[in-house]
């Protein structure tokens, strides 16, 4: 069972990651986990993502009021409390800026056509939610059709979020997301895209099924052993 | 209150990411540090930022000469002392080569076209200053319009110069310029671009208003706890 | 002498380096080393292939059947079985998904054009397999007809396999696919490209045969010193 | 005064940086210094030069017969001794293929346009060799008319070499080039260049016999204190 601590960790780990790969600029970005029900762990506003320490983080309630710290909460919250409320699967949130994901946000383009086999069994599509004021209730409004749909998400000028039941998870999300585009861009300056037949894509979905319920297992299997519990709605 | 040598190492640190990162090349490049009215860290020229010492900086006087040391003050000393004169609020500033971001320097493209949200509430838009003759008073006549009204500005045909109320500040600017050319070049490679309509932009400039009021508090508190003062024009 | 041991090791080291270079994303890609006829050591499904511990592997027979361990084998084990029974000279296979190769794979196009001496002399050309759903024989064969005569393969809507005597030259295969597709991608955008005259060809054809028999002897040399031989066919 | 161990060392340090930096894949490049008038210190063929030991060197003469070792001289040698003979003032000399400006090298384009003021200052142009077959007298000889007037040139459908008076400055050359290539490539992307004006370039190239004079004065001090003397022609 992971203590409150080791989360503290996961998310100091994982924003170093973030910022390493060039996800992250400046003080961009923010990483949350809920630990129970009544708990979210999330970064404060004006740190950089790269260099937190374990101590850079505030507990927060499923209404977004800071139960425990002083600092300022990360100015998207709203965004994360959406999420969690509409995904009682979903422990744990990464938003960044990966700059080719974003280019085509910015382009009002969604990742969504059928042209790579790892992307359609991990994350089916990825989705362009049309633009909000980010930290406003725009942005809920914009991403709240289609949070329950997918696991991750391209926001017209602004950025991508990813989540999943677990950090790792929706870190490994963002990166399959930043991937996926580096990947449609090069074919598009080729100027050539060849699209997987129908057939195949049926057959890829049919895949994704089943690394979902793989994931779900393992999932159900980690947190029966760390003793949280799903949120009901 | 931190000492000339604790900014020293802030130079060091600093210098080694802009090389890390690929923002700068060679021998490229320049930071410095305003330490009190009268004295400024900056530099040397001929050597590698990514690789400096602690004792690779030389101190000058706001009309740059050399107070102390033998080594030959940075070939781009001028632009410092004119940002340094024009914005008493700055407190450190970085010269670097960003590619993606020079790219558009050298095509003759300023980054202000409102489409990444981030951006705008950070820095506003970077302009592009015509071409001046690195290390001639060519390049500050041609900086000396836009320094008042922007913390990061493109110079054509050369590179970018970011600024602002200590040394981190000033780093992560730079971060924002090339992480946004970045995104605006891979848009330009999709053939599309979504501006963001005037109502959001206006809604992204409050905000702006609003996280520089927060900068300056903070940049203020840091002052008085570091003993120096706004340097009188 | 090798140990298993220190095979694990090895796919542990360039596990790492696929996963730092950004040719593999989150629980992407796949690493194998044909230990001697009967035994092939080959990494997990579901793990991140960038932070693998040396546990994180399994044995298996030339038919794919678990020889210890109880975790899932990779996905692609029938790729890694085809190339094994095909090519006795083969003795380590690395999949990834590095980005400007694939984008040339969803593109459609093979890495065959004769427009860099490198490339000739290490890998001859860079073919594009037809699609074929992963983990499934049909990707096998898709895969078959190029086997014997090529030593990296792109596969279309997927990404590229890369293989050779030892797990340093499989990865190296990869690596100069990857460099090669780069190096394409630039002189597609510059919109110009010089093909090599049909005689310098020719040249570095020949410079080829000698490099492989040069490699072919000193892996022959280090099966030997190893106590492996080849497989029959 | 450095010591050959010395020498051996900054080769292992420069290598690796040309690997890190993706300008070399697999087994690609080279590097040599000439420790005096009679023995050039040069890297192996067949070895990465990401990963080299001190010992991974061999010495020659200006003829390019091995004085010590007996592993295989890098195949470029006969580039190496046609640099060092045409230019008694180099003395180091690095081989690589970082992608952007072998892009250009095979697109058949020189880094010639004057739109960058640092890289005039550095290394005014940098011409195209024409293509000759790698390890063959046929480079030497596209190389041969350009050596004299040019201190980094790219060849044809192979990939760049750089020189200097002492190894960070041809390591330092050969960054200066792929970054111009980077930045050159944005523009070109981009769809606009602002050529600098005649008059810019005039006072650039006044910079440059300025650095060069530097940069010589620093290079005979350097000789001077390691007591090594220019070869006579």
């Amino acid at each position: 069972m992971k203590s409150e601590r080791q989360y503290r960790e996961e998310i100091v780990r994982f924003g170093r990651m973030l910022y390493e790969r060039g996800f992250i600029a400046a003080k961009d970005g923010n990483l949350s986990v809920r630990l129970d029900d009544d708990t979210i762990l999330v970064t404060c506003a004006g740190l950089c993502k790269g260099t937190l320490s374990a101590d850079d983080m505030v507990l927060v309630d499923p209404d977004g009021r800071r139960k425990s710290g002083d600092r300022a909460v990360s100015t998207e919250m709203g965004m994360h409390l959406l999420i969690y409320h509409e995904r009682p699967d979903v422990h744990a949130i990464v938003h960044a800026h990966p700059p080719t994901a974003t280019g085509f946000a910015v382009a009002g383009m969604a990742l969504d056509k059928p042209i790579l086999a790892e992307v359609i069994v991990t994350l089916g599509s990825v989705p362009l939610a049309r633009y909000g004021t980010p930290g406003t209730p725009e942005l809920a409004d914009s991403l709240s059709p289609l949070v329950p749909h997918h696991d991750a998400i391209l926001m017209a000028n602004h950025g991508v979020v990813a989540y999943g039941h677990d950090l790792e998870r929706a870190y490994m999300n963002m990166e399959i997301v930043e991937h996926a585009a580096k990947i449609a861009l090069v074919t598009h300056q080729l100027g050539r895209e060849q699209m997987l037949p129908e057939e195949a894509v049926r057959k890829l979905n049919a895949q994704r099924a089943e690394y979902n319920r793989a994931a779900q297992a393992a999932a159900a299997e980690a947190h029966r052993a760390t003793g949280t519990s799903k949120r009901p709605q």
